[in-house]
């Protein structure tokens, strides 16, 4: 099983910088992070596209870039690519591009966004949603797969006959389909074939089993064989010393943030009592000590019918430097360890 | 004057290791001239745009930012990115994020680009090489110098009071204006106030004269002050440690590149004769020693009435990296030094 950590870039809203320096610094401090996860042993990297001023992920893939100069092993790739809004003939260079700089380490989740701003930026309309998505993830796979490509849609201009440069150093690069709750996302991604990344960032886990059945099933309706059709988690996580210091830790940041984001999305404000819940045995929230969250970790894999891959996003909680780059130590020496020994 | 490298990332075609390998190193070898130049003190390095198999910068921010994660002072921008084909919302977030990753390091040249590729690849019909550019710009401009945009024009969706993020470090994103030789594009740089860069890659350089005067004096009507309307020059060179030997080593993949471009655009094959008036002392190609190379800058700077920048493209004569690495450290320690002793 991998093990990574998926961020959003957050920018900071530090008093004592100015707005300028505050952000060279956030992403002064994200590289070192990655550069921290690559060195620790960590498998994997992940960084988020959003168009808002809390976050420094508009372009994810120039953070990527700068974190493959600075990184040997791990792997690096999008948490979600917003391809609705984008042009999937940019999006293949940009990462094409990448995968030549990391010498094959550049890896696509391609997804819709959980966020809407991306639409009115780039003058897509919310009613086209999801032919937006089918459109461009065909396009994408399309390139992926030819080197010339004969293409129409009705969200881009044509293609005729034509070569999509530099193609990467990877035979196939990894597109993964990035999903939240709707089962017929997950239909899709098991009838192309592609592999899964399912958003959990909430609620109790195991009650994703008969969407990620849909996925397997759809995968074997259409012939694809089962190492096909991985399964990836991406869940909000962090990892402390103790159970007791880790959620306690992370609580507060978490507590601001999602509260905020309710705000706009119509959720009640969070509570302790319902962290707790989501911190327990068979919440979504991967809080607590290398050991328990391994034990999770493996719980929820097991309920899931096997996952392949799990993503820590931790840095939303505005915690300092030190007990993030803290936590991505213990992920890779105790967590790592602990799960490559109960995992087949 | 600022000296530095301009490349467009050219692919190389050796066969004794496997085409995706082969790209994975010549990008790795970009890199290492990139950072070799930060050392070097050099000032600036620029990277093409190009959608073609022969070179690799059809995504010129991910290398640029790959390359400010490497780099302590050096300034990294475009040469040029192709505006006309791209989406400037895009292009604006690529670049401040880019800024935010290199601390303030970040410029756009912006231009038509002098292959015409990107048009079909992207949608655009030449007949609206103008207006496009024009139009592309004029946003481009407007989201650098404001947060919140309000925006309408004829190819693409409208913006109506949106945000664009992240905002660079820089107060103001410097955006130069990448032109060749028509006259009206110096005309519009000098009207926008815009810094100017001239690609001068053959013929005699002091014939540009009356372009920069057009410049100038359009520059100077629309009220701008004479120290904002800077002109840069990209050219071609290479410094080697006696002009015959740079001479010498620059000529057969010189001849090669330009005569199989020239087979595109009608020109005729390139003879040695040609090369040598055009390396002779009012000659577009700064190729030569040290001394040499610095008297012919200086010449040239005085003969267009002063400028601010010289770029130097090398790489396109697939010498080796070894020969590279060294022009570039007789550019830092011989030719830079030469060049501030004598201009003001």
């Amino acid at each position: 099983m991998e093990i990574g950590i998926d961020t959003f870039a957050a920018a900071t809203f530090n008093d004592t910088e100015d707005k300028a320096t505050r952000n060279v610094n956030a992403i002064a401090k994200l590289l070192e992070r990655i550069e921290h996860a690559d060195q620790a042993g960590l498998d994997v990297f992940g960084i988020g596209e959003h168009h808002r001023k809390e976050f420094l992920d508009s372009a994810p893939t120039i953070i990527l870039a700068a974190a493959a100069a600075r990184t040997k092993r791990i792997r690096l790739t999008s948490a979600v690519t917003v391809i609705s809004a984008a042009d999937p003939v940019r999006v293949f260079q940009n990462f094409a591009t990448l995968d030549l700089i990391s010498n094959g380490r550049a890896e696509i989740v391609a997804g819709r966004g959980s966020f809407i701003e991306a639409y009115p930026l780039f003058g897509y309309k919310l009613e086209d949603y999801d032919a937006l998505f089918s459109e461009k993830l065909n396009l994408l796979l399309k390139i992926r797969d030819n080197e010339t490509v004969t293409w129409s849609g009705k969200f881009r201009a044509p293609l005729t006959n034509q070569a999509i440069y530099p193609r990467p150093v990877q035979p196939s690069l990894p597109i993964w389909l990035g999903v939240g709750g709707t089962p017929q996302s997950f239909i899709r991604a098991g009838t192309l074939g592609l592999p899964l990344m399912v958003a959990i960032i909430g609620g109790e886990t195991h009650r994703f089993r008969p969407l990620i059945d849909l996925y397997r099933e759809a995968g074997a309706k259409a012939g694809h064989a089962p190492d096909r059709l991985k399964v990836g988690l991406h869940s909000i996580g962090y990892v402390g010393n103790t159970t007791r210091e880790a959620t306690n830790d992370f609580y507060p940041g978490y507590a601001e943030t999602f509260t905020k984001i309710g705000k706009e999305r119509g959720w009640p404000p969070v509570t302790r009592m319902q962290y707790d819940a989501q911190t327990g045995p068979t919440g979504a929230l991967l809080v607590g000590s290398p050991l328990e969250v391994a034990e999770k970790i493996l719980r929820h894999s097991e309920a899931l019918g096997g996952i392949s891959r799990v993503t820590f996003q931790m840095d939303q909680a505005a915690l300092p430097q030190q007990k993030l780059l803290k936590s991505i130590e213990l992920i890779g020496e105790q967590l790592i360890p602990l799960i490559s020994q109960h995992s087949i």
